[in-house]
């Protein structure tokens, strides 16, 4: 089956490039239904318009006003997709926490990616995090998105090494690497149906 | 230099094992001054007085009715390996909790070995811990033992896959393996003086 996928984002979309480029070489079988944003600039719109892509700018002001202004948001862009057919949605370098609403509408189907071995160096500046601490080996996960920040079933991880000298911008070039293989891999999963869950345990199928 | 080394053990002792062998070989530039156990039973006893080196069974019973047993214990340890002209301390598979009495003795001094890839999976049965979170990759962490359990300088990490089917035996067989690579090294790395502290990070000079 091919997966119809939306994606969101909010900054260069490097991920996103990645999920497009597997696409293309039919590596992943799915269909971008649409890219969408918090940022009207976010430079990842461009990479998808492009290609000729659906992509959609939801601004977040007016919904500020309302009393749970997270939960109105996540209500509209929830409706955006289903409106594009999304079946299956990727967080790519979105930087919103999702709410329970959006959830809700995509149970089990909403994907992130993160730059460390979760369940080591969750939430912001995983990179830096990493190499606050001294570890020595750090890498990238992707994951299906629970109401926990970061907590969700993994799907795929892959490790890299954190070299003598390493700064925050080289270490996450080389964890980004990874990243551009590891998304597309995890939603592959998804396409083929070799993925399922069990507690929050991911069993992937050979 | 040669590192004058003493090694704890409770039980088997595979990483007392791996180090002996790396000496024998020349790839470690130790002196294996004593092997000391709080059990009297443990089998990597056997396995260095097979090799003609000094053991010690220390036994706690006797500490057990002072008023602070622990710290008693670990100053008649201390006392045993600076009798035995131990520099460096190496455990391996001890199933004490040291005490501030033995970091403050050898201070930066002592090494442990860790079956996850630290900061995840600290504590006991990391293996299953990490099975259970449904992690895809796991490993192993050498560091420098500080009075916090499992959360000392890093000097050495290497990661393992998880594979659809592993048991707790099967993942740590898996870190097993590259336990006996780590710990040699990072050993090595204080032989040759390649190693020093910032904070908590562990430099390594090439």
């Amino acid at each position: 089956m091919s997966l119809a996928l939306g994606v969101l984002i909010s900054g260069r979309g490097s991920n996103l490039v990645a999920i497009l480029d597997a696409i293309d070489r039919g590596s992943l079988d799915a269909t971008l239904k649409v890219v969408a944003s918090n940022k009207p600039n976010a430079a990842g719109l461009e990479r998808a318009k492009e290609r000729g892509l659906p992509t959609v700018y939801l601004d977040p002001k007016p919904f500020a006003q309302k009393p749970k202004p997270r939960e109105a948001y996540d209500l509209a862009m929830g409706a955006l997709l289903q409106q594009h057919g999304v079946e299956y949605v990727a967080l790519a370098g979105y930087m919103r926490i999702v709410t329970p609403v959006l959830i809700q509408m995509y149970p089990s189907k909403i994907f992130n990616i993160h730059p460390s071995l979760l369940p080591a160096f969750p939430g912001l500046d995983a990179q830096r995090q990493a190499l606050e601490w001294g570890a020595k080996v750090s890498g990238c996960t992707v994951h299906l998105v629970t109401e926990g920040v970061d907590e969700g079933p993994i799907i795929v991880q892959a490790s890299v090494p954190i070299l003598e000298g390493d700064t925050v911008e080289s270490l996450s070039a080389r964890i980004l690497e990874k990243e551009h293989e590891c998304y597309p891999q995890a939603l592959q999963f998804m396409a083929q149906k070799r993925m399922y869950l069990e507690g929050r345990k991911v069993h992937i199928l050979s």
